[in-house]
């Protein structure tokens, strides 16, 4: 890797939730999480060929309000765990912070619009990625 | 979202495995990935902060030789398989090339230099993010 190599994402899509700031937000999707919507830009329609409702997908986000100069936290922000090193936490406080969410597929709002089940995003996060949940042996 | 948003993702390091060429790679790690070492730039010292053997962490790359503009693929290469929208693929051809692996911590080797089991990254993949994986309810 060169020094100073870079990347560009472009949003594909973006959140929308109940979940209206950091306060609301769960730290996992199963700590009581609502549903969501997935509004893929209609660009994309071909990307989601074959997408329906039962799906278990992966989710990428760009967590847009991270602060990316943390290096390290108390997980969870519970001050009685020791600093972490942001690597082995799930903070959206991060180098990169891109948030991987997994969820289920419960129905097509619009030809671009997916409704799931529970995701610990924001409204108003930028979607990078959508992949189908890893099938284990 | 606006129109033309966009971020930046810096590498945090760098893949070293003996997988030379996608022909080489296995299409998921339990299909026999070999081994890897996962190379941290050593600025990132302290966001590995308690890392250590055995732990199971959640691997984002920059699928660098990945087809951006491709939006349907044949999954696993099989075109018996009906085409399908990258989105519910685990294609690394997609909009926004990031890998999501699930690794296991063998070793340190050097400060920021992790040994790590099946990993079905190509030698030369920019890392862009570590996380600890999901604990389940």
């Amino acid at each position: 890797m060169a020094e100073g190599d870079q990347y560009v994402v472009h949003p594909i899509g973006v959140v929308r939730s109940s979940l209206r700031t950091a306060a609301d937000a769960p730290n996992q999707a199963f700590e009581g999480a609502p549903e969501a919507l997935l509004e893929i830009e209609p660009s994309f329609l071909d990307a989601l060929h074959r997408v329906q409702a039962g799906d278990e997908l992966i989710v990428l986000t760009w967590l847009h309000l991270a602060d990316r100069d943390v290096l390290q936290t108390h997980p969870t922000g519970n001050t009685t765990i020791p600093l972490t090193g942001v690597f082995k936490t799930r903070s959206p406080d991060r180098p990169n912070p891109i948030g991987v969410h997994r969820v289920t597929v419960t129905a097509f709002e619009a030809p671009t619009t997916l409704r799931v089940g529970a995701l610990e995003a924001l409204d108003g996060t930028p979607i990078i990625d959508l992949k189908v949940a890893m099938r284990r042996p």
